[in-house]
């Protein structure tokens, strides 16, 4: 080991060296053995053709990095007792995660089948990679992993939010020198910005640098070594290398830092907790440089293999039909000398009692198993926040605001176990009423000027999509609750990364062992109808058709179209489990539609008749669709048309929060059945549709009803620029004119009152965007519109006085 | 400046001095003037509630940086000749690029109707942020840009891909401090180790510290400069700082900083270009430490503003209905003293002799508007790299490898507009064909035995997707052609860059003075069906779904089933120009269906019957559609089995290539009529779908039509793991036996010897499942299948003998 604190006394005497490296020859072998053989797992005899698997599919190259890094990390638990749990940011390389899960028990705990003899040794390698069996990677079937090895870039944003709130724990995370290179893993770096010293566990960062991706060298290992200190230094760690290709020299030097990197945590952690010095210092990491596929095969068919590209995957590729090949597998195998570690398939009693015991093992530890430590959150019922409604549309509030406020008392009353995550956009989506109670958390300088800035908060802000997600990942998997408040159309920069969420979901759902964990929640506010300081580049409502591809027992979205029914949905999703809930909502000032009690009975519906807002009494003539703020704002104004101009079309008002509902009950788990659905729309009458996103996405969920040959859509169509609300829905042709067009377009035999009234609001239309070019605003009749309802239902009228005009003065 | 280097001489003289900062006040007068007034726009007399704008959009803080950055790149190009190219991190700021478009004459040259004198500033004024008028955004519609200034983090790596094979090119390039948190920012800029400094401009990065973003300061102003400047440092630059509060000082800092920057990239070129010394050596940057919202307000409302988060958009919010602000306002405007800039709005000649001269102005350089420089690709017929077909299924190739040889052509004939980019994926997509040509791009260390890697080359490879993306878009933006390579799953990761590419593309369509650029092309590859040694985390077939709601004007989707179709598709996209083409093939041995003939007239119209699978003679009993590679090949199976067991039944195949051909044609101009999906799909005959992707985007794109309710779409429902190939498609029901069971499900009459086949397709289904699981290989008779024409067509008979086992050897 190099580092300013040079120690040349070798920290491991003979014994220890000597059971460290059993230990890793034992994971090695295991290792190899997953990879290549289907029988013979001992070596008792020579290998032949048919002990070796027909598909030989694995990654051996980062895989004796990662068990070198596994047992020095159980040694700093044994002998210090250290409270730790590991994460391969490499994680292609499974087997090394799946062998040493085996040697320390846990995995025949999990798989009673895989037992700790020769058979279960046999079956340990037989299914690795194979049908029926386990994947390739660390996987959700992998005890003790909270990281799946797919795709690259989150092992430090995830390492942070395990380590959030768990002020004893050390979360070692592997980060591979190709998985350096992508941009998520470059922003995590700065995740030691947002740390706690006095509340918070701490992350130790292993960049292995082995030097090769799939076919090519890695940046870091080829520029100056001198550079790459540098950098690490000016991520702000110190930086303890390790380096060589002499397994006992190694482990010496990895031995000597695993401790010395403990010495400065627990020294940080000691300062800040007993002397209140909470000053950020260099944090420890490790620059491990060893060989990739170190003690594999050197030479492969005349080519170097060890410590090049080539040991990525399978470095003996034609084991089955190339004698030579398999010869040269079975001398690497046994170069492990696996007869000196096991006794016809047990791991031999020395070598058991080198692994920590029960959940101090890394495989076992509940942090790596969230759900074990799970609580739910204490959450005062919505209504106690809800605002006062006396008629729908008699008040104005901003939606996320009063959220707000609703989460000032969840932050509160769960001070160790909720946080709100954002790309600095928590204020501008206006949660800040969340500041009465907590701050952002910030380790970097604090200025006087600065507000709501602190060494301890709830709310943390990093301006990276990807850290902010990594870090609720990494908190919701150790069990945990959060909220991930962002702007809706670059919630698309995390879609590759939700995907990887909900793939894990969807698997942990059917491991038993594995109970479930919080939802991830996210909040996609400043949305595309309203982004008056940006423009197109800021108008995506795409991340919903995106998260509607995932498994249907893992996804949920919800568009609540007011104040009241965002709380009511928020709530759901802060007390659901296992799921990704997608909310989209407004933060400008807009009408209140619903009570509390009305919007807990609409949100536990999903979709409903707003009976006041209808008058079509059973038989409707039109039935004018919904979903979202800005939509049903729209639909709810042409309704208002409609029925003043039209006031014997029977007009049906259909509101949906619950996207899903859409969808039929077979195909998900809050889909509507058919029945229920053509009783809301339907069975041969025209439905207008004014919806938040791209329209096509409500017919791709509806294509299996009865009525979907009359369902006409509006929503975006990817038109805008910087503009005025209203312009920006006439731009779409969502705009109350237009869907009151559609609907004379649609329903038959409406006679000349109606071809008027469609001239009509054709020509308002065009009055409506001549005004907006004249004065930079919306229409005045829009801007000061107010609902009332039409006659025939006098018991549900409108406030005299209220106007929707809205300020933007605050306005991010 | 400080700097190694540290000079204490003044570079700029009182004249020049003062020339400087008269622009740089002109600039930040017509940014404030863009972002308040409507009217007044020379302060002629004292500011009238009306002269401001109703809504106030836009942001100032970062404006008055990009203003002095530009007015000192200006004086660069003017003294030493220097071409170069502005692009705007912060492209928020907005005003500042057009402000300097505008002094510059572009403006007026572009938009006629912005003159240069008191009218046309009134009217540059206006338009800002104005319905009918700009955008708040550096965006395609200002003039000198090609990075939009929206989504955050791309600026480097567009900076990167500008300057490739643009020798003598300096692209200058603001990064935000809120921007540098970024995950695809902190990953770009490894882009230094990309450039050849023979063939290649150069990148000078300026990092903008003003402090804050939205509403936090910002990590890199607030660790300590030590440790940002040696991650800079570690980064690759020798960086050189300029800081400060006070215009004249900060002038003569940044005039030295660009001197001394101009010498250093001048040298490396010297050293590479003369010498032939091409060692990476440390290229300059500059560290610009100035304050947020600077010369703008000091303190509103009692609060600090300049140098402050408030500062971020617009720091006085209620100039119209107060009048403190609006004095507040007046004053800062005055501030400036335009009068002593403009004569009755018309910049005076000794500052209009400030600007470079013609395409010298970076806001006329034609690098920023690629279209003007675009050149077609000089493209081989794909028929010369053709595979050989004697009969359908005769013969099998890896269509990627066939398509890497077709490149062989491309690289060679186009040495210096065309290049291949992939996250280390590009061997393991089989594109390595193309090595006989050239090599990968690396200006790291390279060792003896690195393979394909050198100073030069036309393959770039870092593991990032989003710096291959911004790479390629900075390319293609400036007029040259390029491909990406990418895993399929993978490509999610720029989800979010493409939305912004994709409306960039859309916005610049009808912008008459941009002419277009050439395609972004992908191919995506190691797809879903075949993540052999990956599973579960690598199968994502859903970047389709997402390109999909672009703009039809620009997205187009391609599905070649084998190695000619392939050819051709590419070809095509190669030639194309403005669009993002999405091609998505196989890289695994298997089945050439199609001459190169009939590929071409297969992929011109995108759609079509195949004959030789089909006995239908214009009469289906039911049509088996497909799109894809794997799709295409169950859909085959299944043919061959009905046809053969069901001799009566008439079935007709079709195959689709080009996706957008299901849609109708007014949605999108590759849409078919209703007539023609007819005549190809039938009104009332079922139709059984495999399809490549999630099933519900085929019912997506043809809800319209006529069929649409007898469509019944097979694909990908996000099953899978680490398994065979054919065990992928059973798990997810698009195996060929399932397809069976699903005709005979559909097609009323069959009678009991279909009865009889159903069951036998359930059995081998279930044995195949079986088989699997205790082979760890596909069921011999599916891996040795063969395509061959049932009887009534023998002319198209199969070949005797080639099997389609995959081999593993060389699989990534």
């Amino acid at each position: 080991m190099t580092t300013n604190d040079t120690t040349t006394t070798p920290v491991l005497d003979q014994a220890e060296l000597d059971g460290v490296h059993a230990w890793w020859r034992a994971a090695n072998y295991l290792s190899v053995g997953q990879i290549y053989l289907l029988d013979n797992a001992l070596l008792e005899r020579g290998l032949e053709p048919e002990d070796v698997k027909p598909r030989l599919l694995g990654h051996w190259g980062t895989t004796p990095g990662l068990n070198l890094v596994y047992v020095h990390l159980n040694r700093l638990i044994r002998s210090r007792g250290v409270n730790a749990i590991f994460l391969a940011g490499p994680g292609h390389g499974g087997p090394a995660a799946v062998a040493n899960a085996y040697l320390e028990g846990t995995y025949t705990e999990r798989f009673p089948r895989i037992t700790q003899d020769r058979a279960g040794m046999q079956a340990l390698f037989r299914q690795f990679s194979f049908p029926g069996g386990i994947p390739s990677h660390v996987a959700p079937e992998t005890p003790g992993s909270i990281h799946e090895g797919g795709e690259l870039g989150y092992v430090l944003s995830h390492a942070y939010g395990a380590a959030m709130d768990n002020p004893d724990l050390v979360v070692a995370a592997v980060v591979g020198d190709g998985e350096f290179e992508t941009g998520p893993l470059a922003a995590s770096w700065h995740g030691n910005k947002f740390l706690d010293p006095v509340t918070d566990g701490a992350v130790l960062p292993i960049l292995h640098l082995n030097g090769y991706k799939i076919a090519n060298p890695t940046v870091p290992a080829r520029i100056h070594r001198t550079e790459l200190v540098k950098m690490l230094e000016g991520f702000g760690h110190e930086v303890l290398t390790v380096e060589g290709d002499d397994p006992a020299d190694v482990h010496q030097q990895m031995a000597a830092a695993m401790d010395l990197a403990h010495d400065r945590i627990t020294e940080t952690r000691r300062a800040a907790r007993e002397d209140g010095d909470v000053t950020r210092r260099p944090g420890p990491m490790i620059l491990l440089v060893t060989p990739k596929g170190w003690t594999g095969p050197k030479v492969v068919d005349g080519l170097p293999v060890e410590g090049t590209w080539r040991a990525h995957q399978v470095p003996l590729s034609g084991t089955r039909d190339n004698a030579e090949h398999r010869a040269q597998l079975e001398e690497w195998m046994r170069s492990y000398r696996a007869e000196e570690l096991f006794d016809d398939g047990v791991l031999r009693p020395e070598l058991q009692a080198l692994a920590p015991v029960g959940p101090a093992r890394m495989s076992d530890n509940p942090h790596a198993n969230g759900g074990l430590l799970t609580k739910p959150l204490v959450l005062p019922d919505f209504r106690s926040r809800a605002v006062e409604v006396t008629e729908p549309g008699a008040s104005i509030h901003e939606p996320t605001r009063v959220l707000g406020e609703y989460l000032v008392d969840v932050v509160r009353d769960n001070p160790t176990n909720f946080r709100i995550f954002g790309p600095d956009e928590t204020a501008s989506n206006r949660l800040n009423p969340v500041y009465e109670v907590t701050d952002k958390v910030f380790a970097g300088e604090i200025l006087d000027t600065d507000e709501h800035l602190a060494p301890s908060g709830r709310v943390v802000e990093i301006l990276s999509e990807h850290t902010c997600q990594g870090f609720l990942e990494g908190y919701t998997l150790t069990g945990r609750h959060g909220l991930f408040s962002c702007y809706e159309a670059f919630i698309h920069l995390v879609d590759s990364m939700f995907n990887q969420h909900a793939k894990w979901l969807k698997t942990t759902r059917e491991i038993p062992w594995r109970p479930r964990v919080p939802s991830l929640n996210y909040l996609l506010s400043s949305h595309v109808w309203r982004q008056d300081h940006n423009g197109f580049s800021h108008q995506d409502p795409g991340f919903i058709d995106h998260v509607v591809n995932k498994s249907a027992e893992v996804v949920r979205v919800y568009l609540p179209p007011d104040a009241n029914t965002l709380l009511s949905t928020m709530q759901h999703c802060l007390e659901s489990q296992h799921y990704v809930n997608v909310v989209v909502a407004g933060k400008q000032p807009s009408f209140d539609w619903l009570t509390g009690a009305e919007a807990d009975l609409h949100c536990a519906r999903g979709a409903g008749i707003w009976d006041w807002a209808s008058n079509d009494e059973g038989e409707p003539d039109v039935v004018i669709g919904c979903a979202g703020d800005v939509p049903t704002l729209e639909a709810l104004a042409a309704t208002k048309i409609l029925r003043e101009r039209l006031p014997d079309l029977r007009v049906r008002f259909v509101n949906v929060v619950d996207l899903m509902r859409l969808q039929d009950e077979g195909e998900h788990p809050h889909g509507m059945s058919h029945r229920d659905y053509d009783s809301l729309f339907g069975t041969d009458v025209p439905v207008i549709f004014a919806y938040h996103g791209y329209p096509w996405l409500i017919h791709r969920l509806t294509y299996r009803r009865t009525n979907n040959n009359h369902l006409h859509v509006r929503g975006y169509k990817e038109e805008g620029t910087t503009t005025t609300p209203f312009d920006m829905v006439m731009m779409n042709d969502m705009d109350r004119y237009h869907l009151v067009v559609d609907v004379i377009d649609r329903v038959p035999g409406l006679g000349v009152r109606a071809a008027a009234l469609r001239q009509e609001m054709v020509d308002t239309r065009r009055r409506a965007r001549q005004w907006t070019r004249d004065h930079g605003d919306d229409l005045p009749e829009v801007r000061d519109w107010e609902w009332t309802s039409a006659g025939d239902t006098p018991e549900r009228g409108n406030s005299p006085s209220v106007t929707a005009a809205a300020s933007t003065s605050a306005d991010f």
